[in-house]
């Protein structure tokens, strides 16, 4: 019998197929492999390629080893007022905002699941100081962190890089988990990340992996095949608020799932994004900062797009089965 | 400068790229023709390998001009208990529903754009027949009407087809549009659909094309190129509530739309979805039936389903234009 899933955050149903479970090979996928090529806009030598550079790591004053640029086709532009109107019944702003890249290695054919601890780490820093910088513009009021890998998940560069949109307003599935951990604080005045972790780790069948700051989950109620979720341990609403020892722990059980997600299904595209809390707002009981990692396996959701309803033909009990059983 | 714009139902904020605009020759995509070959279980003489058919319209007795049939894989199974229950703080309940297909006509390589009005007046009827059916089940909440056209819209056979899937549960898209119907109302104490159409008449540039009972536009804040809303201008919450004059305008208005669709971006691949009240409902003054249909123009969506963020680039008022000068 199939099983109805509701997720505890937002409240979606979704479809779990529990007979006829599709594994890992039985999913149709781009295998991304970078070819190199064509000139790379982001290696070493073609800087002037691309807009001045906003922040680099160098090791003592060496050539950079990651490099934030804006992007040179910007969904948003930084200058101008939002000048919010009405149009009607309808609203409209400006799209004033930040779209930027940070260039995550200097080498053209390395995926980030193949890079040193180290270099994921200074990933992570990159983000947090990125948002620290754009949050004192008090007109952005959510930043988006997210990486899209292989083309089949939107990348339109193979040098593999990461993204950053700051925004002047919360995208939607965002405030939807906000307002989902609100309802539920307000029931039990706990976190319902928090309560998830405690049930997970009780459960264990679906955690992929845990480290002492760190869990993995395959969610309850995943969406898509071997949706998988990175959650800090402890309760922490702001990416950017995140410490040392919880960036290095992070850095280091990113690396290992991704590398987990490779092996299983044979180096998939994939989507991974932070979801975090707005930035213009305090530190929140209600809301857990976390990564999503969407792997592109289903090759067509423009059903789900058109209902919000979806139908998932691998259980998280098993993906988190095939995830744990692969090496790192 | 780019905009944000706002859905005036849902509330989500969009992108749309008012420069470098996107034209119909800008998309790369799949030219869906049906090209036959292996035995196609929908064409007639094979009616064998399907399950039994639950309805046919037939002229006079004759050969079948449109069959419902069960799906041979279906998401959910009719017989059994919802035995709704917790896991922890989880939710869960039995995949209890119906998963069905409409095939529209017998012939294998006609796409339905290409079947006379009548036809597609009779894909609307048979789906009015199997909501009145169903919806005596009071363990369905939400029927789900919807089509999948060309294999990158999911489309798994090429025999033109329509399905229809029973829910225990209302889809999380539909909720957010009631819910944000009744807010709209609460202040109002109008239909915002209502509202839309008229405002739609007034300014005009967004309009495809009207009938007496329906009017099909580019919506306001659009989260896919040359995405399409054909609403009935009355106000009306439930699809199965649509009386005869209104599904014959219907047809011919979505016949219409596919064909400038199909003429203006080459034969698409796209989905089409019906939102409608929930079927345990009575009517509605908050909320208004309406079909969605999205052209498959964008290869990829993973940063989408993360974030729920959505950047368009294409205006609705360019593409309402396209399709306006596209002929029928």
């Amino acid at each position: 019998m199939p099983e109805l899933r509701k997720d505890p955050v937002t409240g979606r149903w979704v479809i779990i197929s529990t007979e006829r479970a599709k594994r890992p090979t039985d999913f149709i996928r781009e295998h991304v492999v970078a070819k190199g090529g064509a000139v790379c806009p982001f290696c070493p030598g073609n800087e002037d390629r691309t807009p001045p550079e906003i922040l680099s790591y160098r090791n003592n004053g060496g050539p950079w080893q990651l490099r934030v640029i804006p992007n040179k086709f910007p969904a948003l532009r930084v200058e101008g007022h939002l000048n919010r109107q009405g149009d009607g019944i309808y609203d409209k702003m400006n799209g004033t905002g930040a779209h930027e890249v940070i260039v995550e290695t200097p080498e053209h054919k390395i995926s980030l699941g193949e890079l040193p601890e180290k270099r994921i780490e200074d990933l992570f820093w990159a983000f947090r100081d990125r948002v620290l910088d754009l949050k004192r513009d008090h007109r952005l009021r959510y930043i988006l962190l997210f990486k899209n890998h292989g083309e089949a998940a939107g990348a339109s560069l193979e040098h593999t890089h990461s993204q950053l949109i700051a925004l002047p307003v919360v995208p939607k599935r965002v405030q939807e988990e906000i307002d989902g951990g609100l309802r539920y604080f307000g029931f039990r005045e706990r976190c319902v990340y928090c309560d998830i972790i405690q049930q997970e780790k009780a459960d264990g069948k679906r955690v992929v992996m845990e480290t002492d700051e760190v869990q993995v989950i395959s969610p309850y109620a995943p969406r898509f095949p071997f949706e998988t979720w990175v959650l800090p341990k402890r309760h922490i609403s702001h990416f950017e608020n995140s410490d040392a020892a919880l960036l290095q722990s992070l850095a280091w059980a990113v690396r290992a799932t991704i590398r987990k997600i490779e092996k299983t299904l044979e180096s998939p595209a994939y989507n991974f994004v932070i979801h975090t809390g707005p930035v213009q707002e305090g530190p929140m009981l209600h809301y857990h900062w976390h990564i999503e990692i969407i792997p592109r396996l289903v090759k067509v959701a423009g059903f789900e797009w058109g209902t919000g309803f979806y139908i998932n033909p691998t259980p998280p009990e098993e993906s988190a089965q095939f995830l744990r059983d692969a090496g790192i």
